[in-house]
Formats: C-alpha cells, sequence, structure tokens
C-alpha cells in the first residue's frame, strides 16, 4: 500500500491492530501459542483500507468506531481464510514460515479459524446493523462453497473459469464484502452499496490475478515471496493454465509433468514466456482493474475516492 | 424426548425441519451429496425444542416465526458441531453410518460445517436483535476454544475436571445457548435470561454425562447406539476416569491397555461396574438435573415450563 494511503489512514489502521490484538489474548496453552504465532505477523491492513477509505468516500466521520471495528472484523476474517486456505492447499509454508497446519496439523488450524471467525462477527456486531453481519455470513458461505468447489477439483485440471470462481471465493468476495460495508456504515443504501461491492469485487480479481501472475515472475523486490511457490504447490494458476492451452504438445507434456512434481520452475518459466502467459494474465487484471475503476467513476470526488482509485493502480504497479 | 412434548411442538418443529431443508439445498456436486448426506437425517431437534419451550414459557406467541428461526440455526449449528467433533475424535462411524471426514476427509467435513454455522447465523440474523447473534458468536468462540483444548489434551490422560470442560464445550454451552435465546426473543432481559442460561448449562451437562454413562450401560432399546464406541474411540469419558481412580493396580492397567488398542470392552465393563462408575456418573447427572431444575424452578408455571421441567426428567429415565 502506498505510503500516503497509510499516512491518510495512520490512527484508523493503529486502531484496528489495537482492535486486532484483542483478539489475540486468549487462554489456554495451545490456543495462546497458536495466537501468538498468528498474531505475531502483521499485515498490509488492505482490507481494513478499504473499509475505512469506502465509508469515507461516503462523508463517514468516524462516529462510533465503526470503520475500525469493521476493519478489525475484516482483517480476522481475512486471516482465517489463510489458515484455511493452507489446509486446502497443503501448504508447509506462508512467507517462509511453517503453517500452522503443518505446524500443529489441520485439525488446529480448523478450529483457530473458526474462532477468528467467530471474533470477527464480534467485532461486526458492535456495529449494531443486522446487514453489516450479514454481509459476513454470506462471506463466509460463498468462501466456504468456494473452497468445497476446489477440493471437488483436486487432482483434475481446471478450466479458465473454474481458476477464475477459485480466485473469486477465495479473494474478490471479502474484498468485495469491505468495500461494500464501509459505503453500508456510511449510511448509504442501494446503488453506491452495489458499487462498491461491484468495486471490491473486480479490485479483488485484479489482485488475486496479478499475486499469481508475479509468482511466474517479478523482480525480488517488488514481491516478498520466492518465485514459484504456486507451481511448487501444484496450484493450477492463469499463466499455467494459458500456457498450458497455447504451447506445443511437447509444452504442455513438459508441465503436466513440472505440475506433477512441483519442480523444474525454470522450463515451466520459459514455456510461460514464449506463450505470452504472463502479458496475458496482466492483462486480464488490468481489465478488472479498469473495471473496479469504472464502479467507482460516477461518484463525486474526493480524497478517500483518489486513495481508492491509487490503490488498484498499485495492483498494476507490482507488475514492474 | 416424551411424545406429549413432541405433540405440543409439532407445528412449531415442522417449521423448523421446512427452514432446515433449506440450508442443503446447495450448488455444486461435491456440496450436494454432503448436503444430501447430512441433511438426510433428521434428529432428535431438542435444541429446537428448548428454545420454543423456553420462549413459551415467558409468553412468547410465536410472533414473527422468531422461534423457528432460531430452532433452525441451533439444529444446524448442532450438526456443525457434529461434524467437528467426528473431525477431532477421528470417528469412523455416527450412528452406524461413516462420518463425513471418513468419506470425504477432513477438510470437507470441515468446511461444510463453516458453511452450515454460516447459515445458522443467517437464520439468527432474520430475528433483528444483535444479542441473539451475540450468543451464537460467543458460543462458536468457547466452543471452538474447548476443542482446541481437547486437541491440546490428546494423548493425555484426562482429570475429572479436564473432562467437565470438554462435555461443557462440546454440549452444554449450545443447550445453555438455546434455553436463553428463547428468553431473550420473549423479551426478557437479566436475571430470567441468566436462569435459562444457567437451566440449559446444567441440563446439557446431564445429558453427555448420562449419555456417556449409557455407553457402558444401557438396555438396547432404551439406547440408539451399539455399547462400548465410547472406548472404542479412546474416549475418556466419566466412568472409565472414575474407574481408574477407583480401581485396583491390575485394573488400571487394564484399563490404559484396553484404552489404548480400543479393545477389551467385556474386561473394562466388568471394572467400570465393580467400581460403580456407571452409578456414580448417573448421581452426577443427577445433581446437574436437579441444578437445572433449581434454575427454573421460581417462574410461574406454565405447560411450557412443565415440559422443560419434564424434558430433564426424560434424561434420568433414560437410565432404565
Amino acid at each position: 500500500m502506498e505510503s500516503d494511503i497509510q499516512e491518510y489512514l495512520k490512527p484508523q489502521l493503529a486502531q484496528v491492530r489495537r482492535h486486532r490484538d484483542t483478539a489475540f489474548r486468549v487462554e489456554g496453552t495451545l490456543m495462546g501459542e497458536v495466537a501468538r504465532y498468528v498474531g505475531g505477523r502483521s499485515g498490509k491492513m488492505l482490507r481494513p483500507a478499504l473499509v475505512s477509505l469506502s465509508a469515507r468516500a461516503f462523508g463517514y466521520d468516524g462516529t462510533g468506531d465503526h470503520d475500525t471495528l469493521l476493519g478489525a472484523a475484516v482483517e480476522l476474517f481475512h486471516l482465517a481464510t489463510l489458515l484455511h486456505d493452507d489446509v486446502i492447499d497443503k501448504a508447509p509454508l506462508r512467507r517462509g514460515r511453517p503453517t500452522v497446519c503443518a505446524r500443529w496439523g489441520d485439525d488446529v488450524a480448523i478450529l483457530f479459524a473458526d474462532y477468528l471467525y467467530a471474533t470477527s462477527f464480534d467485532f461486526a456486531l458492535e456495529v449494531l446493523d443486522p446487514e453489516v453481519v450479514r454481509v459476513l455470513s454470506k462471506t463466509t458461505q460463498k468462501m466456504a462453497s468456494g473452497e468445497l468447489y476446489q477440493i471437488e477439483k483436486r487432482g483434475e485440471w481446471l478450466s479458465i473459469e473454474d481458476y477464475y470462481n477459485i480466485i473469486q471465493s477465495k479473494t474478490a468476495h471479502l474484498f468485495s464484502a469491505s468495500a461494500g460495508l464501509g459505503a453500508i456504515i456510511a449510511g448509504e443504501k442501494g446503488e453506491n452499496v452495489e458499487r462498491m461491492f461491484r468495486f471490491g469485487l473486480n479490485f479483488g480479481m485484479a489482485f488475486q490475478i496479478t499475486d499469481d501472475a508475479l509468482d511466474y515472475e517479478a523482480s525480488g523486490e517488488a514481491w516478498g515471496k520466492r518465485l514459484g511457490g504456486d507451481l511448487e504447490e501444484g496450484k493450477q494458476t492463469l499463466p499455467l493454465l494459458h500456457a498450458l492451452r497455447h504451447g506445443t504438445p511437447e509444452d504442455r507434456a513438459a508441465l503436466v509433468a513440472a505440475l506433477n512434481n512441483g519442480r523444474d520452475f525454470e522450463t515451466v518459466h520459459a514455456i510461460v514466456r514464449r506463450t505470452n502467459s504472463i502479458d496475458y494474465s496482466l492483462e486480464r487484471a488490468a481489465e478488472y482493474t479498469r473495471a473496479a475503476q469504472d464502479a467507482i467513476a460516477g461518484l463525486p470526488d474526493s480524497e478517500p475516492l483518489g486513495h481508492l482509485r491509487r490503490l488498484t493502480e498499485t495492483v498494476l504497479v507490482r507488475q514492474h
């Protein structure tokens, strides 16, 4: 997130962190250990930023602390989904550290995620608007359905449509909820709330596609992760799926072999480049970014609206 | 549940089943399969009955369908917790059928449970009272913490206190929530809501202790399950824990061996009987039953209150 947006939201994001940290003060030895492990890292707070910027774009002035309560709610919700994702992907590492499921087992990861979901709802309840909680419960339903779909497809080749469905469940629904919740706590209804849901959904799609493309090609500084991690975990993301459809029969055989054994990143990378699959993916991301910007194009200009627009551009900037 | 209570609540329980069934109409092949499997059985509806009877004991007349919406909420919540319990206990069977985790895997069981939790919250949201949703989110937190505690103790010997903590998380908190929610939708606050939480908590403890005792000794008709299932799954329940503390050193060695290999029910049963561990357990259940009845003793008499009182007695009746 750009430093001027960080600066603009400094008090809000600090408050979100304080709320968030209360959720990690828990009893029980095992629970305490997991809480310290999960809570010990502070993320980019992109979803809380969406809530606050969206609310402020509709004139919300911070009354009742609603944006930061919901910021904590979406951040905890996000952490819960990461724990689930790692279980489903059987991921050994996240950002260089063992995942909770690898270290303590799938059951512990999923139960701790349930605790975080429930705590997320608790923060949302403080806003005293049933619509707010309903947005979160619907998001949970959509995400759980999407994760089940992903499991159903495990071991099969995904269609491009499957890929979009999966990233929508995994990432875009919660971006959508975060932006929509901002409009709701600002007192908006109907069309403006829908706009923000649409904005968040498209931004989330652009964000995840870019993330998946950069896993195949990014300079080390622009990117916190090591390249090739998705291939190693057997994840079928857009660059790979596009290359499969546009490579030679020999390319396809090499890609299938590499995906199955999680190795030969250099070979895969060469095919992905030759089939222009990274450019193709980044173009799709750019389309979603434009759709996100279109969704908020008709709104009256303001500083927070400008930040929202620029947030979507930072996704594209990450390409270089 | 006694047939006159079934008769008294007939329209309510039918409506709960209709609400419940809507949750199982889902899209997706895998999700649809799991939904048909889980939704294909109708339970005793004890928790929805608690909601309706508790509400009616405080004069609730059915306005807004609130008791049956919450009945569906607590029933779906209950089904979600059963899916989780089976994952944690690594249970192969539930009531003679393969568990969801045994048939589709732990991840599917837990994600489908998350879907059910979210749907449960959705039903609760229709009542438009944040306190109602808060009761459910607090119950989720307490149950998830309790399940994590159970995992932490896996492979260790439980203290009697551990056992009580575990059954409180596993069973009594949701009984407590169900009874308390009834009072809340009837417009009660403060002391009367607390009474019903206390009633449900004690009733839930009595129910689970009786269930655990009857797993060691019950006539086939009074009891739907085969004897010895808990031993087979390595569950440390009160009869076993009591026998461990009151048997001879030889008894203890035999119990430890039997629990570790899940066999020799006859030997264990003989020790459990000789140490009066079933009677001991049923006496503890009777104490909790009395505490449940004490909690509602001061309330004005009514038909639903009489049914609530008798519900707690049916727990004791199951002993014979």
